[in-house]
């Protein structure tokens, strides 16, 4: 490989689990990488802390079948899956406060409400399958399913008012957004992306079913160590700058590297953000203009054991009442502790980031409290993070589309311009916005550098 | 005043109208001013070129009944005002390319279908009515209405299929996007902070009743002469750091320029590109990644006379059949030359910026051609400016509210954060998006920022 610019031959831009893989890959393949990370840390939303001698994930940590990918890189790295707790009955907060237990995915809401949650779920699932999530701006049904929100088609569709409110808390606990904010498309793209709407919401058998032993992060951080000095932490990146033989890459702190090619592994908020030289095309910086992350506030309540299992339940419970949208047992392996997560999302999120941390500590184990006992609202530790202030990440779980912008912008979802290559979850035509999505996003930038350093 | 900190006490960015009234009413009233521009001009969306010794107007050009503060800026800096010209019929192309005369605003549909029209233009006027332009979020049925696409409320409202398409166009023309780009509240917030739908699409009453003697540039131009070194071109702002006593303006040369405030005046998603340090609150940020600019290409045709006006027609045309959305005659005041005006929105201006620029002219031509007969088709002169393309505007008209916004984060939409504040036509509550919406932002930020200083 010739060198027309002193420099490395491909450097990398976020060392999230899309940045890390990718990084990973091309150095396998014999190039000369260099992977910059604006945080002091690698992982992205894939973030981990200690606490209590166990790594906490802060953002993504669950897998489950179909998600090939993040299976495989696992077992590469050596680190071991485990079922996410499931046995015992699940828990439902209802508006009014009241709290239920069910079994399986059907939570107890009336006869007419479930009926109605049922078809519209299933007619959701219908809808999904038209969609090619290769070009869901293809399909003949295209213009009329992104012209409208998620929530025009919850209150064409869902006839009853508890169905309507069940749907609406299932959008923030699956998307982290309001109906509102989504394309009806882009729910119908994510749905076919992941295989079926069951993969999505499901423990066993869908999206949450495995968790990975140490965390997510422990996944980014044995990543990083094969990396090792090809990773620059602290490199908040500014500018790219690309010419006929290579790129430009300016860090905040003025330091420039060269190189051939550069993969942008950021959330499309941020990729917005770099001054791009030359701009980029019109199209695809209006797409950047339109993609916003979702809007998460994660939990994570540690307990000197697993209490809610002796009491027959499992530890996941949905509340209709908020502000937690979901909760699930995310105990360690070792079940030494145990440890719940609860999801605060979308305009509850907004809401109770407004507050001051310790109302917003005491809402939570009240919240806890009603769902789980008053054990609950009793910790030994607490731990918060809200995404949406996270200066280099800006919202999870991923960016959304809102009506519109797959139809008129999709064809720039993807393509490289120029020697810019995009990767990060958002770029994926499967598990669009999950790991195994970055995983996948990771790799096909690398082959498609590596594609292009043939020429 | 005393100065916390070496150089000037305000800071304005970007000297589109907005920056440039701000600027000047701070100077005015003793502040010492930086007006910094990224481009090579000042005057943002409201640019121009000469032409044939006349100047041409690339942006905002009309301005209207109600717009109190740009007649009075014009009034004060000696730009004289002239009507729009309206004399003769105005056209309409059908979807099959059939070229009709009209007069008056009710373009030549059959019977039904432009009674569906105005049954749906007037159910849009009630329904804005409804919302307080100061606070759209607030009202009773702002979740409902800012649920939903303005696509969405076209396909149950309008019955004829030619209705729905007429206006499909008409939102193009209105906002420069598509109807399913756009949230329901926000089309109804804009038609209310500009009075009526009558006072958005009129030409003599409306919004497009009046022009400046010289063109809208030249009312940025003499403001810029007003503030002489005060500005300082070719200077993109890359970084904004605050703190307790003051701001700290990072330009990409990598000056630096030290205030006790600042004044951001640029598009939203150029605002969101600024790096902010400490980085903005997550709300607010939130809100900067969902506002997208529209979609417009302007053509200024020039032709030795306005050889319309002797066949009887006004200049004024509106086509379904497309690329352009509308026309209008835009001949200097002097009637020493012929211009047409021509918009292409939305999705065909996405389709058309795909295509060569001989393409395009010989497009545009064609449908010139079409529109006012074969002598339109052979112009003396010929501009075109694509605003998706301009890296320090990049879009037009304005900034878009898609759904969900409005309700979610609109209480962030105008308030400063610490020492920064916002302006811009997209942050007035009287003519968001226009030059008089423009103004009034520039002297609501000079006046707050007036206020804070006597703190």
């Amino acid at each position: 490989m010739s060198h027309h610019n002193p420099g490395v031959d491909v450097i990398v831009i976020g060392a999230g689990m899309a940045g890390l893989v990718c990084a990973e890959r091309l150095r396998r393949r014999g190039y000369d990488v260099l992977l910059a990370e604006a945080r002091d840390q690698v992982g992205g939303r894939t973030a981990g802390i200690e606490v209590d001698g166990e790594t906490v994930d802060l953002g993504g940590q669950f897998i489950g079948p179909g998600q090939d990918r993040i299976y495989a890189l696992a077992a590469e790295l050596g680190v071991a899956i485990f079922p996410t707790h499931t046995a015992g009955a699940n828990v439902l907060e209802t508006e009014t406060g009241r709290v239920r237990r069910f079994r399986g995915m059907a939570p107890k809401l009336g006869p007419l409400t479930l009926l109605d949650v049922a078809r519209a779920q299933s007619r959701l699932g219908r809808l999904a399958r038209t969609v090619d999530a290769e070009t869901p701006w293809c399909g003949p049904n295209a213009a009329a399913l992104d012209g409208q929100t998620l929530q025009s088609w919850i209150d064409r569709t869902v006839k009853t008012q508890g169905g309507r409110r069940f749907l609406v808390c299932a959008c923030r606990a699956i998307w982290a957004c309001e109906p509102s904010e989504l394309s009806l498309l882009h729910a119908l793209f994510y749905i076919k992306a992941a295989g079926s709407l069951a993969a999505v919401t499901d423990v066993e058998g869908g999206a949450q079913q495995d968790r990975l032993d140490g965390g997510a992060y422990g996944v980014a951080t044995r990543l990083a160590e094969r990396l090792g000095a090809a990773i620059r932490l602290n490199a908040p990146v500014q500018r790219i700058e690309q010419n006929d033989s290579g790129v430009v890459v300016t860090v905040k702190d003025g330091t420039t590297w060269h190189a051939r090619h550069v993969v942008v592994a950021v959330p499309p908020p941020l990729a917005a953000r770099i001054a791009f030289h030359p701009p980029l095309p019109a199209a695809r910086d209006n797409l950047l203009q339109r993609l916003p992350m979702g809007n998460v506030i994660k939990y994570v309540v540690g307990y000197p054991a697993p209490f809610w299992r002796q009491a027959g339940l499992s530890g996941a419970a949905l509340s209709l009442r908020g502000p937690i949208a979901l909760t699930v047992d995310s105990s360690p392996r070792s079940g030494r502790r145990g440890v719940l997560i609860a999801f605060v999302n979308g305009t509850p999120a907004r809401d109770l980031a407004t507050r001051s941390p310790e109302d917003r500590r005491t809402t939570l184990l009240d919240s806890l409290g009603r769902l789980f006992g008053p054990q609950a609202a009793t910790p030994v530790s607490f731990v918060e993070r809200n995404w949406n202030e996270e200066a280099f990440t800006r919202g999870a779980y991923s960016a959304l589309f809102p009506p519109g912008a797959w139809t008129q912008l999709g064809s720039t979802w993807r393509a490289p311009v120029g020697r810019i290559h995009w990767a990060g979850a958002e770029t994926s035509p499967r598990w669009y916005g999950y790991i195994d999505g970055a995983v996948r996003s990771g790799e096909a930038a690398a082959d498609a550098v590596a594609r292009a350093e043939l020429h």
